[in-house]
């Protein structure tokens, strides 16, 4: 107890949570304590993007790796071209369920700087919530399946359990490395599923268990036009405006209802279950609160789904940027000789990133105005993924079982620790690696979202919510035990 | 001859030229060189936007009023709230001829000065072309009619003719207190016409008498969307994107044949003479001639209308610059807060400014996309101009006869000295002071266009054929001795 009081800086009402918990205190006399173990890990500045940030990366490639060490793992640390691979195994007999748990000790930049209330890399706690960068993106999250499995191992020295922790670095950075790195580690990487927490839940009442993901493709359109910016008087009538072509261009790719408007973009997108929108109504966002909380006076709807709905149901295109021309202050009156946007499409499960690239392309190259050319620069991509919780009337009738009784398990433990069901809803925003586990690995994810809206993902003042936390432990911790076959 | 040697640094071809011109050699024994002198004009910086070139702008008004005060006129310089207007006076009997002479002193920037073969603010004469900042706006074309005037004050020291040279020293900042300066002078610059040189002609055989302007207007169209960027994956498909209700508003404001689609945008547009169609001709700016000049595969085709007449006879709506969200390399998969575009229209004489200005206010709001907040922020803006010559089926009846000796004078000497008739042709561009002096003295404006295509004009190696200008000052001379009754 002594210890416990000395660490211990939630709130009282916490304190009982702690106590009345009824898996008991072992987490508080475990071989580590878990939120001390995140803001270790926190106060390693581990910015990928960033050559500056190489002893910061290091130091949190250390510290996870002691950390799993010390846990009883075997690790390896692999090189890749940029930032190195921690590989932390469990092995045993063939025959036992192998469970790979994913995550990455890279982060975010932190700034702006001067918007964090607490520096980003000192961790703080304020109000029962982890302040720090990282803290929700991905280095609390990742720390929940480690003491969960921790426990699990300290309470079960024998468990009849293969798990394989793959701890990347370069996730901030579009995890350039993980595919060639699977490749390479195929057999060893086989597994029933994957575990892990690096997508979003509603709020501790809706914790949300993730069965999608949209896939992603980005690019750049350029149009150019006059060899020089013209006069617009001089001009002004007699030359292709790009700025106008690519209003035209662009404006021509949704249709009056907001759906996007290329040739057999929806043929492949399958219409989301009922139970998949039930549970998406479960979540409970109406347009009020998201009007609200966007500061805007109305939403997009697409016919047949809600504004929610389709951020989780339908493929998008969406423009991230456009420029061209005068952007100062005033005005000047030219004809541009160029302009450009920046496109992203979101795809849903069963959407192919190839095929529907290939018909915008296409289409672009169709509609582009004579008096332009037009240049397209293909950014990064990443496959969508979808996967159905068993017991569902679309489920595969080839789940693998161990997947199938981790689903039922972090089912009931959700209930049972957070005090309702699970969601099981896709997300809209796209975490390629979980497409290339499946591609390479044919492997399925386990998602638990440990995160909210107000973790600020990617912004100042990120954090946790240290009682969902503590709780996602003991979730992960109950889930490995079902599959391993032991008591939790 | 002694000096001529000494100065002269043209081709032996332009020596040659000067040894044949018909009216002698008299602008080389005139009270000054008048090349010199714009050389000497150009070497005062004077940029009228940039608070640096304070010294500049001094310079080049006193060196321009000393010029004048030599040649015998009166020479005041009002104060305004950025720069003086010089104004230089030859009074006389009322009942003779006044004549306002136009002209601007300020010069356009000169960046980028690493793409200058020569120093922007050093002449140099380079194939019987001068280089340098202003040489073409407007020091060069506003020596013209001051070497013209000089030249025929010094033949006839009785001229029965009043002349005041209006110079700025605002122009390249929009002029911002020429309407006022004219209304408080208004009794005293009551005048016959106004004589200058600030628009174009399409080469030396087709020296342009410009018989209009078309007036612009320029206004930024902002929306704001959600509060804050929002991650396109967690939010995309549910929140109307600023970028895309900015590329459907505004592709809304052209139809498919290109013309503007706005209520009553056409309404008041007085359809060309057919005269005005043939001197358009004339110009023999052909489609293709523009398409290999500007570098694009196509122009655009207003039905009815070449691709160079719609510059001068059809108003315009144009996109001078668009900006949102983000503009960077690579991609970031944002749905952004705001989006702006930069607009301006041209319209064409009998077009009321703030009519068509409220007509796409009105529009723009009507179109505007819930889910986005439009701002509207009006830019400078200046009306529309024309003038008929004499003996036209459309000249008025009530044309002052001052105005339609000039015009006629010029006719013949431009057929005198450039060897073919002048065209009489619009001009796609806006000069706001003319319709200024319309609005404010009702006086119409006799243009002779003294640069062309290859006179870079705001742009790097600006430049004025010494050619043209020579026979320019020709051209000034015999109109103000015709003017004033004397022989040229």
């Amino acid at each position: 107890m002594f210890y416990l009081c000395r660490t211990f800086q939630g709130s009282v009402k916490d304190l009982f949570f702690i106590l009345e918990l009824r898996s008991g205190l072992y987490y508080f006399f475990n071989m580590f304590d878990s939120v001390d173990a995140v803001k270790e890990f926190i106060r390693h500045p581990s910015v990928s993007t960033d050559s500056n940030f190489k002893e910061g990366m290091h130091g949190a490639r250390t510290f996870i790796s002691e950390l799993l060490s010390s846990a009883g793992l075997e690790v390896e640390v692999f090189e890749t071209p940029k930032h190195p691979i921690v590989l932390a195994t469990r092995n045993g007999d063939e025959s036992w369920p192998h469970v790979l748990i994913y995550g990455h000790y890279d982060v975010q930049p932190a700034d702006p700087l001067n918007l964090w209330q607490s520096p980003p890399y000192e961790p703080e706690i304020r109000d029962s919530r982890l302040y720090g960068r990282g803290a929700a993106d991905n280095k609390g999250p990742m720390m929940v399946h480690i003491a969960g499995c921790a426990k699990l191992l300290e309470q079960y020295p024998d468990l009849p359990l293969r798990v394989t922790f793959l701890i990347e670095g370069e996730e901030e950075i579009g995890s350039p490395s993980f595919a060639d790195f699977l490749e390479a580690q195929k057999e060893r990487l086989k597994a029933d599923f994957v575990l892990l927490s690096d997508t979003s839940s509603r709020s501790e009442d809706a914790i949300s268990i993730t069965t999608g993901l949209r896939g992603i493709f980005c690019l750049d359109v350029k149009l150019t036009g006059p060899n020089s910016d013209l006069h617009s008087g001089l001009y002004g009538g007699a030359v292709v405006n790009p700025i106008a072509a690519l209003f035209d261009l662009c404006a021509s790719l949704h249709d009056k209802d907001g759906f996007v408007n290329i040739p057999g973009f929806y043929d492949d997108v399958i219409l989301p279950e009922e139970w998949e929108r039930d549970e998406v109504a479960r979540l409970n966002i109406t347009d009020d609160y998201l009007k609200k909380f966007l500061n805007v006076d109305a939403l997009m709807y697409q016919k047949g789904y809600t504004p929610v709905e389709a951020t989780r149901f339908l493929p998008t295109l969406e423009f991230n940027g456009v420029g061209g021309g005068y952007q100062g202050e005033g005005s000047k009156t030219i004809i541009p000789s160029e302009a450009f946007a920046k496109l992203s499409c979101r795809l849903v499960p069963n959407q192919s990133v190839e095929k529907i690239c290939n018909q915008l392309y296409k289409t672009l190259q169709e509609r582009c105005p004579a008096g332009v050319k037009l240049e397209i620069v293909p950014e990064h991509s990443g496959p969508a993924y979808g996967v159905v919780p068993p017991d569902r009337p679309n489920t595969p009738a080839d789940q693998p079982e161990a997947l199938a009784k981790a689903f039922r398990a972090m089912d009931s433990a959700i209930l049972d620790v957070f005090g309702s069901k699970p969601c099981y809803t896709r997300e809209g925003g796209s975490v390629p690696i979980i497409g290339d586990l499946k591609r390479v690995l044919n492997v399925d994810s386990l998602m638990l979202g440990m995160f909210t809206d107000k973790s600020n993902l990617h912004a100042p003042n990120e954090s946790i919510d240290l009682e969902m936390f503590r709780k996602g432990i003991e979730v992960s911790y109950r889930t490995l035990a079902a599959v391993a076959g032991v008591d939790a």
